[in-house]
């Protein structure tokens, strides 16, 4: 086996972990959360059949490979929870760290192709960014009314719309679904109507 | 919302079942099996990651489109083991009743698009529905290695080899990395040795 294919068996084996790192959600088993792992594939098919709610010259291929490796990182740092802020600050820097890591295993062209796919991502400046930042927050709400779970707690309509808003300049189309979304939690009881 | 827009929410909730789809083989938490969803994700990413290793002029995209959506039928269906034979026939006519209520669920030329596309992955003609089932093949075998298990009682190497050897034609490069998978999983007593 040629080096390559070493570095990269390395990188693939290391992406098992991400079926461990566990979210706030839940599934239909109520005895499991969801991984990361799961909802990058739900995001990704999602970007798939929501493509015509895109702003348009958006690349979807790219959107795709994008929500595909968007939450790797947490192979390192675990997930953390958008309403918790104090932790979204401190988990920044560490996610870097985990992104040089991990995309650092593959070959040097790919290293430097996922390392800035994955960058792109976070800085939310270009339209794939964008967009697949919208799906990764309208796959938590489909989540959050298909398995009938919530946190009350934490989530009140106010601060989900808060966190979410953002959809709205990329898609309008699509913030009307994240707005169905949301009122159809609030009159489940999965987030207070506050 | 318009009708479009619901159809895709509706099929959107249903993937959610698919993390309930447990297959065969395990994950690196010891009460758990993995899922058709996890798998998706993981072969999607390795498609990528494999992408020179697959033949010239195979369109990756349209491979990992593919990958995403080959097991959704599941969620109709359960997983079926690919070493036991008589399931497998009988899999075939239910899978393709699944995928037409599934995929059914989508607007008319997402529908139709979506239907031809897994009809060509099952039929295994074309450059990018090889190039899928290579992924598809080779991902267990990385998944026994990094978790440590197997099926020694079905999976003996001249078993495994027979069903994995269509990756040979496909891409002698992953077909090294499957031989090197195959003697490695024997070497730790997760295939006989027969």
């Amino acid at each position: 086996m040629n080096a390559n294919m070493e570095k990269i068996l390395k990188f693939t084996e290391e992406l098992e972990k991400l079926k461990t790192v566990t979210r706030q959600n839940r599934t239909l088993d109520p005895n499991r959360q969801e991984n990361s792992a799961e909802h990058s594939w739900h995001t990704a098919v999602m970007a798939l059949m929501m493509k015509h709610y895109l702003p348009e010259d958006t690349d979807i291929n790219k959107v795709v490979k994008m929500l595909l490796i968007h939450d790797v990182v947490e192979i390192d740092t675990g997930d953390t929870y958008l309403y918790d802020e104090e932790k979204r600050k401190q988990a920044i820097h560490k996610e870097a760290i985990a992104a040089e890591r991990l995309f650092g295993l593959l070959p040097e062209p790919q290293k430097q192709e996922y390392l800035a796919l994955w960058k792109e991502f976070e800085e939310k400046l270009t339209n794939e960014a964008r967009s697949a930042a919208v799906l990764d927050a309208l796959q938590p709400l489909i989540n959050h009314n298909v398995t009938g779970t919530g946190n009350p707690g934490k989530m009140t309509r106010s601060r989900v719309i808060e966190k979410k808003l953002f959809i709205k300049d990329v898609s309008p189309q699509l913030w009307e679904l994240a707005e169905h979304l949301i009122n159809k939690a609030v009159e489940k009881g999965l987030f207070l109507n506050t």
